[in-house]
């Protein structure tokens, strides 16, 4: 059997071009289909998969949280509270509303839920009163405002906020921090509407076996990343059942409840407060991401599961970088936490993973 | 003229031994030397040229000192109770004591004394009262001890050591510091004790002109390194001059005010204390020797000289290492301080050298 050369010929002249075209009109296809995804995507959706344009993360605390202990309805609302907040802060994330205002609002939900150790739920002194402590810090400003041990106030983040924007100082403490309150107009309570029978159960209980509680687990607490890429965070407690009347936690210090800085990260703080005092815990997160160029996850691990944990802590961190990376490391049964990012999409967990 | 060549050999043969033996006889005699050099030097002083083997760096306070309001006579008590107070650390580390016991004993004579704006000669706040705060920190352990808002201890720094030894929190404020302090059996005074006419006097002053006084001037705090290469700091204050009651400084906040680790330093800040408290001035110091291997000096002149500065927040922190190097920077016209260190030298200073 003979072929034609000549035909063979024409057949290779003919394929070449045929491929040439097929692949002319897929890359066509390909541009044509991208720049219709590009036109018809939300321009947060888009933006996504690459680089979150905005984002929050709370917590509600860390601690022992026994899954025998807790049933699917508890579960459930702690978890739909903690949405709630987050959609709150979202809103206003989405609107291109700033860090601090959504970190703000998002806590308040939690303090006005009973549910959490902040606020409304507040545990109980070792003199049966409830005091509070709150702090809120800018990132691209630094400014910080922070409250310990105010005992008339529904909403202490709102008052820590109020310290960062017009007193001179930092923290203010007791009476004196109340005053500042009643001269600026915030709402005030009586003790009365920080009792929780289950709180006051609580006191009781710890009080009989004549010992602290220190992994007090439903601190609560918010960091966020706004459209304009400004970090915020803030964290608001009733601190431990049984603690001294006048014990500061570490909630509202600067450094080791809350820190936010523009060029790391915006952390708040869980857990046993008078360790994460000892070791700067927020603060040193921010140094190992500055000076040591680890990554927020990194650095968050290093200080929560070695640090914390070697020194004998119990507690975990919630972190945003300016990027919208998330950290959510704890060293105990769980943590309430969750999270959203400009998809709009709400995650939230209580145990490891 | 001939030589003879047995003689010329002779006289070589004899130069050589001479020579060795006269070298050997200088060796001998330097070996001696500094046996007995060694032997009979202070031991202490043996080692400063090398390694100071113990020192204390103390601050009264950074401020606006103006050469034309100082007269001699008060620049000379400022500097003689600043030595005393160098000389009681310093008898405690040179008996081989701990570098905390030093720290705490060398503040509590700068709190008896009316010059310095700690315990005795506290100013007062906005309501005319004396609200004292104070902080201690072992490098060794990082536990901490504070008080804020104290108003009848008679040494604020004492209730810290107690808070730190005694009580399973870091921070205590108001009526619940003082419950604990009685509970020790510590002493208290009235607040008349706390009355100074100077004091007095400058809350007129500023109450006058309504403004708050940032710049004052005469916190206390030391920082010490012992024999068994313990670093600790401590800090005392009674605020800004008409500070709001209630107001807490950086002086009891670990990382702003004061911070020991043995890994590093210790520091004790003095100054604008918002502006410590919202740069962790004492943390980051440490943070930047030991994530960017700055020296000490480097370090605090980098906190205080670039970021404080920059900031505009005024101030000057007092540091010693582990090898017992010390540094003193700070950003405003004066800073009482001094140092001593195992040789017994003590230095004191008020201006930039």
């Amino acid at each position: 059997m003979t072929t034609n050369p000549s035909i063979r010929l024409n057949s290779k002249q003919e394929y070449f071009p045929r491929t040439l075209h097929n692949i002319f009109i897929l890359c066509l296809t390909m541009l044509i289909g991208s720049m219709l995804s590009y036109l018809t995507q939300p321009v947060y959706g888009q933006k996504t998969t690459e680089q979150p344009t905005f984002g929050m993360v709370m917590h509600g605390g860390a601690g022992t949280i026994k899954k025998e202990n807790m049933t699917p309805e508890m579960a459930k609302a702690y978890q739909d509270k903690l949405t709630e907040a987050l959609q709150t802060g979202y809103k206003i994330l989405k609107n291109h509303g700033r860090s601090i205002d959504a970190v703000q609002a998002a806590i308040q939900v939690l303090e006005d839920s009973p549910l959490f150790n902040a606020g409304k739920g507040a545990v109980f002194t070792s003199d049966g009163t409830n005091e509070l402590d709150a702090s809120i810090m800018d990132g691209k400003t630094l400014q910080a405002g922070a409250v310990t041990g105010v005992k008339h106030i529904k909403n202490p983040i709102k008052l820590a906020r109020l310290v960062l924007e017009k007193s001179p100082h930092v923290l203010l403490s007791g009476l004196g921090a109340e005053e500042f309150a009643v001269q600026n107009h915030l709402e005030t309570v009586s003790q009365y509407y920080f009792y929780t029978e289950r709180r006051w159960k609580s006191l009781q209980k710890v009080k009989e076996k004549q010992m602290l509680q220190p992994k007090e687990k439903s601190t609560v607490g918010a960091v966020a990343f706004d459209m304009d890429g400004n970090l915020a965070a803030g964290t608001s407690t009733g601190g431990m059942t049984n603690k001294m009347f006048g014990r500061v936690s570490d909630s509202p210090i600067i450094g080791a409840g809350t820190y936010a800085n523009n060029a790391t990260c915006a952390i708040s703080s869980t857990g046993h407060g008078e360790y994460f005092m000892r070791l700067l815990v927020a603060h040193d997160i921010h140094a190992l991401m500055a000076y040591k160029n680890m990554s927020l996850q990194e650095a968050a691990n290093t200080v929560i599961m070695k640090k914390l944990t070697e020194m004998g802590g119990t507690g975990g961190v919630i972190g945003i970088d300016k990027h919208g990376n998330i950290a959510m490391p704890f060293n105990t049964s769980g943590m309430f936490r969750g999270y959203i990012k400009n998809d709009g999409i709400i995650v939230t967990k209580i145990y490891k993973d």
